[in-house]
């Protein structure tokens, strides 16, 4: 059995890592940490897992984690895992970050989240865990940047028309919806229920932090720099993100075909669906899985792609689970089913 | 024109008084204030107002508001208002405040809110603004409690039954459902919309600090001290309360005759409805107007009363704005209707 | 492996049904019906199955599924269940019905469904599917009545106090509160999107069908003629049903004594949960999941009980298989944890 | 005062246009007609009208209707308004028709209605009912095309660079976002509460009959056909649209200058707010009002325009009756502010 610990337990993306590997055959879930007033059992903070989980939630103690589990999963705010994941790879762990942190390379790092990378020695060591582009890096991996809720619909709704070089690089439009859960479980007013129900707004457009994510990943799948313009809204529900892509073809192509390419670039990955010709994916059908389902639809020379996820699950804790499976030799799909 | 000024105009029922005050044909809103960062126009901070109402939010400044305005409306936290109210009542002005500082009695205020009464010289002259109840107080008030969401609901509900001494006044239970502005507008977990969303809680139950409003109010009504048995719950939504009341009869009536006995006791009030026998009230018929809805069905010999409002209009803004027009001889509907 | 069948694949519950077989180990889900306009795979009518199960979901045919499974799941509308199980029981096959039709006594029917019932042979044998109250008689059970989602929350709730002889049984008053998939699958104005969202009502107050099934019961835990003041009401949330039941001692009880008499009487039963004296459930802690949770505060000489379940699960499909696994010998909660 | 009428009163838009009539000074409701089971007044079917407006609402009968009122609302279905627009019009009286029926030429009717058009002869001296473009023919039509409520929120977004000139035609996407009355008040299971709650889709993605009415439209202003990629997504929420539309500028103008191109085209227009720099709308902001708000970011060479309006008051009630202020010589925002 894989000991297994979680800091930030008490954020969405670790209240799922937990909820995930409590059904997970091969992992025995041995420590629990976050900045926390008081510590508490998980199953008070968090109550559907009484009866599952009674573990005590403990003040962040990385050391003492190290000791007592073999891989690390950090669920946590952007800068505070560069400086926790150090200790754990010196201690020889394996460490799935969930945050940005290991993401970028330092000079965008800088750029977009205003500090000096703080870990530049792991840095160039980290693995973008996105097991649909990268499973072979991934199983060797020590240290995994595990993607971004937002650039793992939108990449993985891109890259197949990028490897095939079917369409133009120059104008790659995302237009994105996200759920609430996406942005953190903290106390914020512009995330009040009343803010947000019966509301919907875009925000950070084309500014957002995800977007270097998916030009670095999608530059490294074209073999050339490309932009997205990328425009994130928030919607009122819970959990789900639906982007919706339009590229431009630069041959002709008619929607059979493009369901085919797609088709036949994701054979064999266990987590992504392909809508049939004439049908597009919902959210609904995504929630609480870890499927990217993926929709088609040609129109002229636009391909219009609707791409869906749970951005908690393929988007943050199921695929780190994804991630973890293949770095230890595990079923791929082992608790994601 | 009157002028008036509102404190704590950023927040949920400050946001509405502005917005009915802008339609009042003898009113001119003169001065807002409220705790914020930095002084800007209204319509920055609530887009909505844009193209309504350009006037600057400023700083608190209870000195200088007291110079401009004829009449004040404090919709501010508990425990704020008794600290502002006597600067504007020393002043000569009328307010009415928001909050629940003058709506018990010291003792009880120190119980339920933990504190000494800060401004118990002018508590006893304080008016609870409810008019279906105490219009005449109203009119010749210069301070006004204007009630809380829940009680008014609540209150409403029950009042005719125990004017007309109809009920046990033993066992009274008032099982009160609300949307989550009544909670106000703040950075708070509790509130956030992944937390609120798909989800159902009762809180505080029989501890909320309108217990003590409702019971007192009541207890003036029937003659003698009455307690009710009172759990809160907060739904999924942003406006409306509902609360569904269990009365128990002390003498034979069917729906029909207590339809009748409310209609009789409600006659000529602007802003109660009665459902005809056989049915009953929703929220989305009472939401953004200042209507209470009541609708009744006895069986056996309990009365099942559902008395639904909006909770900022009639619960908040819409009932302080009506206290307005009767203290100051308005149409007592004027911006309500 | 056991080979099951459900008809009334495409409704709300059938489909959960579905979705927890998929995951039991002991089961092949062998035959789908439903009353549908064309034969299609189950994972076109419901997309979130693609790559799950493949099943085409045929048009009702109960001969062809009586010799194809060895239980049969009945996610019917009431009235119609009592056409088809007897088909099943004929042919010697187990029937688990989630529909209304074998709950009551056949008089007690009439006067609720308004026709007389079509299968009073075997109503006598069906057993009331609530394994915490009637575990050895579903045992050795052929049919099995599955309970109401309503009831199952209020039953809960109630039973322990009313075995106990600690309450009043004269003015027991369950108010409860569910979301939107209680309603059923089905084109209905008074469901769509923009009559639910916002709004919040009760309905059919003391008049719901599942009053008479909750006094039933209960009549028959306590040992004589119960009544119930139920009154429902619509939330507007997709999962959960939450219960807030006041019930009057006849004896005195504090808080902490009321948790232990739960605690007793739940002991060994998987699936409640009682909260700690000072702890309130919620309907997102069960939500998905086959738990009802219980909290309970005495005030005087009332005790208010929270009750929650999963409408669709503990109160419809999770329950149906917690009834099947006892029955058929399988662990109590294979399939349900 | 004006006499009018409304044909649909029932559906969304009919209550919205009666909910905007009783505050306007200068109409009177004549008369409410609908496909109704039995005839009963307005304030049976929508509560909330309780005490504003007693009128019954009576089963079809233009005839009757024509000769009570001067002007006639049809709130209608797509097929039905050309139906009774003619009798209307026949008997001299003027006509505002919310349906699409009115809005395209013959031929382009046919292929996305499927019928050929029935009142060809009234169809030429239609008017398009969008002031801000076609305000003069407005005050002299006889009969309004009201626009719909997607193409309100587009064509309004995207006039003011192409009569600018100032944008490439070939590749203009509007990626729109609906709350779920914009599909209409009735029984229909993808519109049910728990479909549409907590899920999120695209739909007749380039396929919706609302992709006519744009390019027609913006082909009249640009003095060319035009070409629009339009893509309408279904929202968990009542009103409001939100249309994100991505343009292709064709010289080098930054945010400042496209702000001022708009604010410049939209000057002295009552109902159009234009977002200054560095903000962007948000439909919480128009929803209840009459307003489109436009906010606008140029990256690149690409103009990110965000349009809200609520689809019931500028996307058809509210646009209705500022239509009937314009042509009967009323202040253009009497009822609508």
């Amino acid at each position: 059995m894989l000991k297994v610990g979680v800091v930030g337990a008490t954020g969405y993306a670790g209240e799922e890592v937990i909820k995930i590997l409590i059904n997970h055959k091969d992992v025995k879930i041995a420590e629990l940490q976050a900045v926390i007033d008081k510590e508490e059992p998980i199953s008070s903070i968090f109550p559907g897992f009484k009866g599952k989980i009674d573990l005590v939630c403990k003040k962040p103690d990385p050391d003492g984690m190290a000791r007592n589990v073999d891989l690390v999963f950090l669920g946590l705010p952007h800068k505070v895992s560069m400086e926790l994941a150090p200790v754990f790879l010196k201690a020889g762990k394996a460490v799935i970050d969930l945050s940005a942190d290991y993401r970028l390379q330092p000079d965008v790092y800088k750029v977009w989240y205003g500090v000096e990378h703080k870990d530049k020695d792991n840095l160039p060591k980290a693995v973008y865990g996105l097991p649909e582009l990268y499973h072979d890096a991934i199983k060797s991996a020590k240290l995994i940047a595990n993607p971004g809720c937002y650039p793992t619909s939108v990449i993985l709704g891109i890259a197949p028309m990028l490897k095939e070089k079917a369409i133009s690089t120059d104008y790659i439009i995302a237009d994105s919806k996200s759920g609430a859960t996406g942005a953190g479980r903290k106390p914020d007013l512009a995330l009040a229920f009343s803010e947000v129900n019966e509301n919907l707004k875009a925000y950070k457009v084309n500014e957002h932090q995800h977007k270097p994510e998916i030009t670095r990943i999608l530059s490294e799948v074209a073999g050339k720099a490309i932009d997205v313009i990328f425009t994130p809204h928030l919607i009122p529900m819970n959990r789900g993100i639906l982007s919706t892509i339009y590229l431009k073809l630069n041959k002709k192509l008619d929607t059979k075909a493009v369901v085919e390419i797609y088709k036949k670039f994701y054979k064999g990955k266990p987590f992504v669906r392909i809508s049939d010709e004439g049908k597009l994916p919902q959210t609904k059908d995504v929630v609480l899985t870890n499927y990217c389902d993926i929709g088609l639809k040609v129109t002229g020379d636009t391909v219009i792609v609707v791409s869906c996820i749970d951005n908690l699950t393929k988007g943050a804790a199921g695929q780190a689970v994804q991630n973890m499976n293949i770095m230890c030799g595990f079923d791929e799909t082992e608790a994601l089913k």
